[in-house]
């Protein structure tokens, strides 16, 4: 059996000049089109079109008779611009009714701010005729889902917090009634750091190629994901392959599954009741940042030090100037002054610190942008390494945070 | 004169099931849409298809009858999943030519590296006859550009590293010479922090409706857009609306153009010869990181300093006991010495200090998630606020890191 017959087909279609013209970076694709897949369905087209009647009805009709459900998202406001559900009414002979229990809810929520809803939300109330209203718990526009013709269609707003709202709180459990049969694939996924992709592949390419299990890599900056499917009668060789590449991929694979590594790295903390100082200096906040990015991080993460000019290094740290002098600030001996300097000014129990040429400029012929010098220890001992990144800044500075993190628990798995 | 109608129609095709699944967010889509609204296309469609010959054979072909420019990106690597080069000479029935010249470079940069290319890599070589190659200075596939039937279909990889750089190096220029009466709208961009959509909207709605400038809102949180728009011919009359909008909206305009809050903040700093330092307790080393993410930031960015606990605000910053317990971590009192406190531990002439509860626990009832307390000053003063925000932890430490630079933006414009 072609396992891909039993997947419903899903289309999803964006409304928005903004998404046209770059002006805002698309999310909405993304979120549902991840969704619907791990729900079961098969995502076969997303497609943007301008907040015009023609072109949404044009390829609503389109979606329509192709898909087994078609998600609309955008084009639900108030203003003249906003012209989907008109357009969807147009497209497929559906007269619109007006919903008073919606119009209710808009006119509750202009009340809570002391207001009333100006007339023109009121085309936000009116839902094609005999349409189910998915309610909005982020804002005034409802959603709605209907089926016509034997194919369904959900409408949504653009806002992402919105759109996912109505999801998550009604959408989802309303598809999984109405496709009891979806039939997603089981799904293991391997996080890697630290690995390129020929390296990974040739690590694990003949355990693929004698395996039914179907192997997938992405490369998401600055990690690579193996992702192994089977479909769900196969789970059994699913777990085993998993475990053959995760053991082939070793001591890359920081996680399986959905954690990021700061996430992994703050859970290993949690468990062992270690708290970690943060020590950056071309890296400016950012490995502060993406650990205090976790909610409950306050339990794990004690303080940072961004000593981003030498005078900080010194007066914050005690890095000797004798040190910064000698051998530069961004050198191996500076890293472990930081990270040393950045434990005694601390409670923490481990820490990294991070020092290095993020560029565009600011490079040297000894030590070119991309230089990096990166130290992980605890109150006893420190180790430090020097890498050689050849990313943009951005790049540069994230694959630094990412380093110090990935060698931090290794250190502690190891040692601690 | 409909001014749409000078406007040549571009379309988008992007081609990866790892966009349809949600595996990651599409980046090229608003890239593409942003570099040919720019240049005066009209993007009228962007559409997202497997890795399936047919599916982007079948909207290769429709894309490219009803628009004169097709943008392809995407499946142009050496696996098996690669399929787009093969689909688009299936699509239009246009033989592919293996291209020496092209070869030789992939040949080059396995060289480089000290290796030969696998023989899969060959057919990264493989163009349809009589399409001219755009070289790719950032990867082993080239693009590829070639007219057929009147209408125009340019190919590019789907790495955004690759295709930008393709763009930029060739691709642009190649345009503009096929386009030359390519028209686009002059636009002007006011960038807003602090005001929420519908003060905006109350402010100038007047003068929008009395204008012929085309006014449209842009909620890129935290910040508001408003993009004013006419016909070339109208350029003096844009101008003239974009300073009466500007007026209208004062103090919350911090620039016109493409310049984020951390980037102007940054030309202030250095413009006057000031350093900054970040004192940051719940956004974590966000403040910093936003700074630091500018290039050449060491020249006005003095240090930072995540003093997450009580302990650090103390020990790192001499934050003097008393007050947090007589106040809380979270008070103006706390913000007030946290930012004198950073201010003498450092050689910064001005600063600001972030303290609050970013969510989603942690709350109480007199200080909920949300409440946050801003202060920003020089060596001699400062001012603190306290702000009730209801978003979720990201945007919470988001909208609070802007906050203070907006603050400091003011601060130094008025004082300094």
């Amino acid at each position: 059996m072609q396992p891909s017959s039993s997947f419903p087909r899903a289309g999803i279609l964006l409304v928005g000049n903004e998404l046209l013209r770059g002006e805002i970076p698309d999310r909405n694709g993304a979120f549902m089109g991840g969704e619907l897949t791990s729900m079961g369905f098969q995502v076969e087209r997303i497609v943007t079109v301008p907040d015009g009647i023609e072109a949404i009805a044009c390829v609503t009709r389109d979606l329509h008779l192709s898909h087994d459900l078609l998600v609309v998202m955008g084009g639900l406001g108030p203003t003249g611009d906003d012209l989907t559900t008109e357009a969807i009414a147009q497209a497929l002979s559906i007269p619109l009714e007006f919903h008073e229990e919606s119009w209710q809810r808009i006119v509750m929520i202009y009340a809570s701010r002391g207001r009333t809803p100006p007339e023109v939300n009121r085309k936000q109330a009116l839902i094609p005729q005999g349409a189910e209203v998915l309610p909005n718990p982020q804002g005034t526009a409802p959603g709605y889902l209907f089926q016509h013709e034997g194919h369904w269609i959900a409408v949504l707003p653009g806002p992402p917090r919105e759109n996912q709202a109505i999801f998550g709180e009604s959408l989802k459990n309303r598809l999984r009634e109405i496709f009891p049969t979806a039939f997603p694939r089981r799904q293991r996924i391997l996080r890697i750091f630290g690995l390129t992709e020929s390296q990974v592949a040739e690590r694990i390419e003949e355990l693929a190629r004698k395996s039914s299990v179907e192997f997938r890599y992405l490369f998401r900056f600055p990690e690579i994901l193996v992702l192994l499917s089977a479909h769900p009668s196969e789970e059994k060789v699913l777990d085993e392959t998993a475990r053959k590449a995760h053991a082939l991929l070793e001591p890359h694979v920081y996680t399986e599954g959905e954690k990021t590594l700061p996430e992994v790295v703050g859970l290993i903390l949690k468990e062992r009741h270690l708290k970690v100082v943060a020590v950056e200096s071309c890296t400016g906040g950012l490995g502060a940042k993406l650990l205090t990015d976790i909610p409950g991080s306050s339990a794990w993460f004690e303080r940072g030090f961004v000593v981003y000019t030498n005078d900080a290094k010194e007066e914050v740290l005690g890095v000797p100037k004798e040190i910064l002098q000698e051998f530069g600030a961004v050198s191996e001996e500076t890293a472990l002054a930081m990270l040393k300097g950045g434990l005694e000014h601390s409670r923490a129990d481990v820490g990294f610190a991070i020092t290095g040429v993020a560029g565009p400029t600011g490079g040297t012929r000894e030590k070119p942008v991309g230089t990096v010098c990166i130290a992980v220890g605890d109150r006893k001992r420190g180790k430090v390494k020097t890498y050689h990144f050849s990313w943009d800044r951005e790049y540069n500075r994230l694959i630094s945070v990412w380093t110090a993190l990935h060698r931090l628990r290794l250190w502690i798995l190891s040692s601690m």
